[in-house]
């Protein structure tokens, strides 16, 4: 962290004068300089072929720390995996703060690193950005708003409308960690366990996916606010059809299994921030399920259910003893502020 | 507005379920919608030819409705005149909301209004958005982010490297009026005034500049936060060069000046959302305020200054009884959250 005669974020530094200045060269523009952004416009000028992939999130999660990750490494790994389910691999970023005066430096300084880091993994430049200071009380320490850019693998051809009764779904991997890490923290539990938020970037593995099977890829999905269940029902109104799940085939893990318990929670409501939903025909769905599990963050990952013509609209879940309930869109919050 | 079983936003309302779905059907995509807004994926998937212009900012301004305009068509007018700074037309915006629980649906139904009036004004989609909510105390009723892009005019060779001694700097109308009224507002000051806030978008002003001297145009930028003094400076050092200033020139209202001296402020560091500077060869000088000065709201333009090879890196005001004062880039916070 750089040698500052402040420890402190306060108003001067979302003036647009020398405090501003003073606090986007010692951090922002040191840790994420590049050619667009060193320019210091009001805006960066770019050129990007092909077909290009918009997204935007503005990251409220409280609190900013947590197992596995921060708001910033979760910022930026947000706008990729949205841009990833796109089916684009991810280029440029925008970012934008807003800061609750009062916010310690070295927090600030330690999710600009994270944000550094992250994007450096996911070989995204950040070109653009904006900083804002809002008075104690009238905000939370730190807002990210991140909105990514990112060409489109030419072979994709994604979306609610390609997918057909018959289509798999699969799972790339555990589910119920990142909402149930972040759940646990605030509630003050001590679970003797693993939990950790799974924030991580999936735009590689879906570029393996579409570049070995490229059409056979029907819809990505990563299931964030409102979990698995969410987005099964999601697709099944946009798609208008029927999703079928096989509760025996679904991967959660013990930790966030017992941490749902615990706390009255259903895991298919809880929020991800590392895994995603792939719906594939059925002919490539062992081969694309294969190159899931040779994936890292991929072992356990499995084929949940079904695309069905029955019961359009609905999402049914199988149980492991044959029972069968609908999975319906939850109109209560169960976890506010998980991203 | 339509008929809603709510009448203030809820903590739900953030949960990415069916409260969710039901906020942004009821407004966002009833008034926003289009072709990619429709498609309703994780983001929007389009081509843009040629150079493309990204910027992004948050809005936080307070109070969020003024004389003149509130943030919704403020967060809109915003990215696309740093879009038009950069030298291009608006065309694609991406759209973030973070929602303090407790808001007037009332108060969002019409900022939502200002949002897609201002939109079809500058022909700019809004093709991709997010909506966070977050607990009362938490936020300050709304906050909106906006991320532009749009294309560059191909004859736009715009930046600080191409500013050279000699040119001419020219102002496209009177400064200091979005300031002075947020910050009238907030003192609770009654001017038996006009005053209002000049937000308002600059794209085709700036695209018409771009049309009939390309090259002459050396640089744009519009003095927001900081005002017309933070902008020369940042002029001054960018380019290594001086900036003179001719007091007589500057076209102040009598309204913003009023306000000015009853608040001890300086009109030079007051924020503007509705003008802009441009540096353009000396040369053009005079065609370009003809131009501008035949634009509605242009007619107050004037050439205010001068690039020189002298002082570089400072702003130097000549007064109109001949005595020169520096004008410094400020260190502190004169007014909080203009925008």
């Amino acid at each position: 962290m750089p040698d500052l005669n402040f420890d402190t974020i306060s108003m001067a530094h979302g003036s647009g004068g020398k405090m501003t200045e003073i606090l986007l060269k010692s951090g922002v523009f040191s840790l994420l300089g590049n050619e667009w952004l060193d320019q210091r416009g009001d805006g960066a000028v770019f050129s990007l072929p092909g077909r290009i992939a918009m997204s935007t999130d503005s990251f409220v999660i409280s609190p900013i720390f947590f197992p596995g990750g921060n708001i910033g490494d979760l910022a930026v790994n947000g706008t990729v995996n949205d841009l990833a389910m796109c089916g684009a691999l991810p280029r440029f970023m925008s970012l934008s703060f807003i800061l609750e005066e009062g916010l310690d430096m070295k927090e600030f300084w330690n999710i600009l690193s994270s944000i550094r880091n992250a994007c450096a993994y996911a070989n995204v430049q950040v070109i653009t950005g904006d900083t804002k200071v809002v008075e104690r009380g009238k905000g939370d320490r730190i807002f990210i708003n991140t909105t990514g850019l990112g060409q489109v693998h030419p072979a994709a051809k994604l979306g609610a409308s390609f997918i057909k009764p018959g289509d798999r779904i699969l799972i790339s991997g555990p589910f119920a960690r990142h909402g149930m890490t972040i759940m646990s923290l605030r509630q003050g539990l001590e679970f003797d366990s693993n939990l950790e938020s799974d924030t991580r970037p999936l735009h590689l593995v879906c570029h393996s996916l579409l570049e070995q099977f490229s059409e056979s890829i029907h819809f990505f999905r990563d299931p964030t606010r409102g979990g698995v269940a969410s987005v099964l029902n999601e697709i099944a109104t946009q798609a208008n059809c029927g999703v079928q799940l096989q509760e025996r085939e679904l991967p959660l893990d013990e930790d966030a299994a017992g941490a749902c318990e615990m706390l009255g929670l259903d895991p298919l409501y809880v929020a991800n921030e590392g895994i995603f939903l792939a719906v594939v025909s059925s002919k490539k769905a062992e081969a694309c399920l294969e190159l899931l599990r040779g994936w890292e963050h991929g072992k356990k990952a499995a084929i949940i259910g079904e695309i069905t013509s029955e019961h359009p609209g609905s999402v049914v879940l199988q149980s492991a003893f044959g029972g069968r309930r609908l999975l319906p869109l939850l109109s209560v919050e169960q976890l506010p502020r998980i991203c």
